[in-house]
């Protein structure tokens, strides 16, 4: 077992006690950041930047020279199985994510392979050697996967949706086919994780972006199922130490006890549910990380650590809370007030750890 | 008291007995019907449509002649309020409701005028009266208002939006600005609801369409604080009749203790709430209205009754459960699926209420 200089973020996330509560944000590399914006522009397009080791290495540590974060994520993108399935992943400008060839009919799901992530995605387990290697043990590497259904949104829908309803006719009219389509992923996801454990992340992360768009019986289903299932099949310990998994569910505050049987470590809260009411529901069993409400990140220093005590106070004092954003940082956001945000969470999250 | 050959749909507000579980749809009157989409090109646009007594009365009535609804719904927009306020509605082609002006300082707060409704919105009121004429005591009439929030966001926003960046920038920063606004709005709501009631509406609903983009604590203060302030204004009794409120907040399945104080006779709910679990939580307080998945729909008529009767099932039987779908019915749908969800929903909850 490697020893890590600040492993605050694995210890909260097994409920342990801790200095001062962790923090971390979802799309922490990201284009608010100009030196973000340079690289990227020196590598091209968006998946050209994930796909080459040594930039996707350089975006993912620029936020650590910048802000005192207890966790470094993997820089790629959500959509790098389907891509590897043969869709054809693209950009466009403004957009954001499509695909040359969505799934549309039965055959297309048959003829879809599961992915072998040493043999179909080699560029992503490179970059997590790379980046391990330039963390030096500093704080853990979290990898991460799209949820099965919420990559399955995006293979049927060929890009992003507000409603969804090309994926919900296939839900509701043709359950079998959508199932298939699911366990497919599912199987792939498993994959994909256990490769970038065994490449070195220390945490991983399931992001099931577009669960909350479903009914409560249709999450349990087409979701949160493929989602246990998952996780009943992930390397549970690595370097003498346990790999926790984080699932986010956004909008699934309503749905936190099931998360919770779902053998997860840790649930992620988007800013729509209260985490001291969570943590009454839940925070036995597992631990939480989030949610202020990423908007808050344009409002003034003062009110962002107005907000940062208001979390805090809310969760309590005692154990098993990971900072976090309710969802990704935006592009428009100042870097100085991240600044504010990580710091105040370090500084006014001290005397909630201290023991009597 | 004028006696309604109909009033399934008051005793299930009322959590009495009844002898079916009532239906009705929100946006029933809609794009969906090719009867509506002949009325509106006559009437040109759609606020054209909404100013017309006879046309918006006739679009009303349209669907209650194709199937066996259990209450009709005037014929508005949720944005007259503004509309009236000077900020210049407008709906652009596939963009949907847009303001020439929207509120952009302290001053355009400063300059809005609470409205009064028989001097400012005499159309609605024409439109209540005509509609409760040509009922004939046939089924309820629903009136309805936008909440304070949902109004506020459109205001600030200039129209739709995805991230309700502008209205979060308020609301963090300048959240007395805020509340001036809201202030304004909600005595508008309350004068605009009592109007509606005067003319003949026997129920009201207020459509919190975004609250459920908000945080917990900011629901709380930002919305649901001006709804309950609305509904201790309102008039609760109308021709020796109660008259109840129905609370829609999308996205507010979390929330429902909560909205259950505000002092509402019933919740509308989305469909990512179980009903059986919204009813164990507040069910001996308040009625339930939902809550199918709208895209349901578009399956095949065996699915959506199989879904009827799955919700049925979830509420369980005895009284006060309002059927609807989770938000409006959408374009695309074909008016015959309507009235496999509409007769499904009466036939299959016969033995929901009968009594041993």
């Amino acid at each position: 077992m490697t020893a890590l200089k600040n492993d605050t973020f694995l210890r909260a996330l097994a409920r342990e006690p801790v200095e001062y509560t962790p923090v971390w944000m979802m799309r922490q590399a990201g284009r608010y950041l100009p030196e973000y914006r340079a690289t990227r522009s020196q590598a091209g397009d968006f998946l050209s930047l994930c796909k080459n080791t040594e930039l996707a290495c350089e975006v993912t540590l620029q936020p650590l020279r910048r802000y005192a974060l207890d966790a470094a994520i993997l820089f790629s993108d959500i959509l790098t199985i389907p891509d590897a399935m043969g869709l054809g992943l693209y950009f466009s400008e403004g957009e954001g994510p499509k695909f040359h060839k969505p799934i549309t009919t039965e055959q297309d799901i048959e003829q879809l392979q599961v992915i072998e992530t040493t043999r179909d995605l080699p560029y992503v387990l490179d970059a997590v050697r790379a980046i391990r290697r330039e963390l030096n043990n500093t704080v853990p590497l979290i990898g991460f996967s799209g949820s099965p259904w919420t990559l399955a949104t995006y293979m049927i829908e060929g890009g992003s949706t507000r409603e969804f309803l090309k994926s919900k006719l296939w839900l509701y009219n043709k359950p079998e086919l959508l199932h298939q389509l699911l366990e497919k992923l599912a199987h792939s996801v498993t994959d994909y994780l256990n490769s970038q454990i065994a490449a070195g992340a220390q945490v991983v992360q399931i992001f099931d972006t577009w669960g909350g768009v479903l009914s409560d019986s249709a999450y349990r289903d087409f979701s949160l199922h493929y989602m246990t299932k998952i996780i009943s099949g992930l390397t549970r310990e690595a370097d003498g130490r346990r790999v926790p998994v984080i699932l986010f569910t956004k909008g699934g505050g309503q749905w936190l006890e099931s998360i919770a049987a779902s053998g997860c470590d840790a649930a992620g809260l988007d800013w729509t549910t209260s985490i001291g009411n969570a943590r009454a529901r839940v925070g036995s069993h597992i631990a939480l990380q989030g949610n202020m409400d990423p908007a808050l990140l344009r409002a003034s220093p003062a009110r962002i650590e107005q907000e940062v005590a208001a979390i805090l106070e809310d969760f309590g004092p005692g154990e098993g809370h990971v900072f976090n954003l309710g969802h990704g940082i935006t592009p428009d956001i100042d870097p100085e007030h991240v600044k504010v945000f990580i710091d105040s969470v370090h500084k006014l999250s001290v005397r909630h750890h201290q023991r009597g």
